[in-house]
């Protein structure tokens, strides 16, 4: 387990100088009129106000858009408390392209331009985020350690029930048959490659490019018929009878849709499934934010119907397409309380920039959910169509 | 109703030279070998094995692709016991472009230069197919006169039962309780608008583009709370709680993909839900049949994934997208069925060539959803995301 050092890491502090006096008052007033057209109120209290402690806050953010909001917030520069609604509500307003036009144009030209996905880049999300620290990954995760949105349904009542319930979906819509091959492609911490060789009787190769993942994956199979790999999906050799990749299509990046259609279709018996799990964008080239990518997922792009149905065709048939984005927010809260709860012994690892930079990340994405403007999609995709028909059992 | 005039009729038989005797030759030898590429055999056993009676068939074929293949049937050349078994043979062997690749190059090249579908030329396809005869759809139709893929799920033995199971499907799917404005796009002879005022209390706007189809619709919705009008929905206005079209996309047309969805948004409530019911392809640009175009439905083409998903863009939440294409082939079995079984009076109204020609357009249709080429797509789309997540009860 890696210790963060505060010099070296990304959300170390640096100094900010505050501005002049009439650039402040200036920008003061800007901010504040762009919250109140999301009807939020600066040292309001509605739970969504915010409670600004440093005035900073607000040419930082008329500069750097969403970079200097998230850290300000780092810097404890803002608080809130309920950041989901107050994220909500800014998604809906679109208040981010109004801040940092050239920022949100840049990013998307950046992305037709460059291959920031291309398989000497591969690993460096592995290594960037997946490698941070299984403790932290441990304390925050349900006990199978499944990274990716649970699905709520209407049974599951905790975060343990509910990622069993997701993976007995899973399962369901794949067909899962005793032994049956199976390749999961971005496999975690291998908690999905375990439940389906268990619970189904399939054998199972995972791959992922994260270290750490491969190591505790390992480890959790030990004694199954399941293969983890530390390996670009793209080397990915071997023909199986279902592939499944959940949570992990968010790094493929656009330029690389085709080619993970390609792998895909490559790696499947003609009547096979593939199940596919991602976070959606409703427009194409609409989700990527500046502070995400500098402190969470770089490289990293949401597709949205068009892009990922123009990857689609050619290579698959499309069999069913569910959404249940508003599962995530409830997802991203558990995982924020259980890092809350136990903060008590992460605290000696991890400085308290580390933690409200946590805190960010997690419940500015549950906000997106909830207001819709991301969405959690599971598609399942047949070669050539499922002879009779294809019905789900969700 | 009206009657059928074969000499002002489009299947009225015409004559056709018999080719040269080596041109004959060397054409039977072609087809011949097309046809084993799908394992299927001239005046074989099999079922699905083409019984020849007249060789033109050849020649034809050849030289006109599946316009010339379809009126060789309608012409009596050939026979085949089992129509939806061959032409899913012919459909999965990819025979189509083979035979008449300039065919269909021009085809594509047409669907995008020209606008089949304007206003003007909107009223066409209602005079075309849906004034043919109510006599004829309600011989063919169940007892509702759903002209639509049915739902057969689990529990359905009936084509009546089908077609309720379908309805059932889109009132919960649309979640309609007592009271909801419903806009009804292209809605037939009303079975739908009628069932959903009579089962969920609902009040429905009906337009349809067939003068047929609007005064049997009219007085079968007569006494509830349905309108219906001889109207292009373009011209639509109002605001409903809800908006289906069913069955009325695929002669929208892909210029006009884009006008369908700002008009259902424009009619919709901003918390509103569109279920949209549509044949599909698994291809852009691919659904285009010479056949078909001229003897069933001028001016119609399938959207692709991509193609329908680029103008939910902008437009709409993504919901739900169900799949259940495999269902459309026993619907079609079932239309034919009735069909035949009522052929002893309909047959005085209908010449001969008129019967083999509405069998070849339900059974060759049967064959492609047989075959998994063409789809039927149920969408819930909601404009933006339902709050708390939307839940399908399928």
């Amino acid at each position: 387990m890696r210790r963060m050092d505060p010099a070296h890491q990304p959300y170390a502090q640096r100094p900010v100088p505050a501005p002049q006096r009439p650039l402040a008052r200036v920008a003061q007033v800007r901010v504040a009129g762009l919250l109140a057209q999301a009807e939020v109120v600066v040292n309001g209290d509605a739970p969504w106000d915010l409670q600004v402690h440093d005035e900073r806050l607000y040419s930082q953010t008329l500069l750097r858009g969403s970079l200097g909001f998230g850290e300000a917030y780092m810097d404890g520069w803002w608080d809130c408390a309920d950041l989901p609604e107050l994220f909500c509500r800014l998604v809906r307003a679109r208040l981010g392209a109004r801040v940092s036009p050239l920022v949100t144009a840049a990013f998307s030209l950046d992305s037709h331009l460059f291959n920031h996905q291309g398989k000497r880049r591969a690993f460096e999300i592995g290594q960037y985020h997946y490698d941070i620290g299984n403790d932290l990954y441990t304390a925050m995760l349900d006990r199978r350690m499944i990274y990716s949105c649970a699905y709520w349904g209407s049974r599951a009542q905790t975060l343990d029930e509910a990622q069993e319930a997701k993976l007995e979906l899973i399962g369901h819509k794949l067909d899962l048959r005793p032994g049956m091959a199976v390749l999961d492609i971005g496999c975690g911490w291998g908690g999905t490659a375990q439940y389906l060789a268990e619970r189904f009787g399939v054998t199972v190769v995972g791959v992922t490019v994260s270290a750490e993942q491969a190591r505790l994956a390992s480890e959790r199979c030990r004694g199954l018929p399941v293969e983890i790999r530390l390996q670009d999906y793209r080397r990915v050799r071997g023909v199986f009878d279902r592939v499944l990749s959940v949570g992990m299509f968010e790094h493929v990046g656009y330029r690389n849709y085709q080619t993970f259609m390609e792998v895909a279709r490559r790696c499947l018996v003609p009547d096979g499934l593939l199940l596919l799990q991602t976070i959606g964008a409703n427009v194409a080239y609409s989700g990527r934010d500046a502070w995400i990518e500098r402190y969470v997922f770089p490289n990293s792009v949401l597709p949205s119907p068009r892009l990922l149905s123009a990857a689609i065709e050619g290579h698959f048939v499309l069999e069913d397409w569910q959404n249940f984005g508003a599962d995530y927010e409830r997802t991203l809260r558990c995982w924020h309380a259980n890092i809350e709860g136990a903060w008590e012994h992460l605290g000696d690892c991890y400085p308290e920039r580390f933690r409200r930079m946590w805190r960010y990340y997690l419940l500015s994405c549950a906000g997106t959910f909830r207001a819709r403007v991301n969405q959690l999609w599971q598609l399942v995709l047949s070669p050539a169509g499922v002879g009779g028909g294809y019905c789900p059992r969700r």
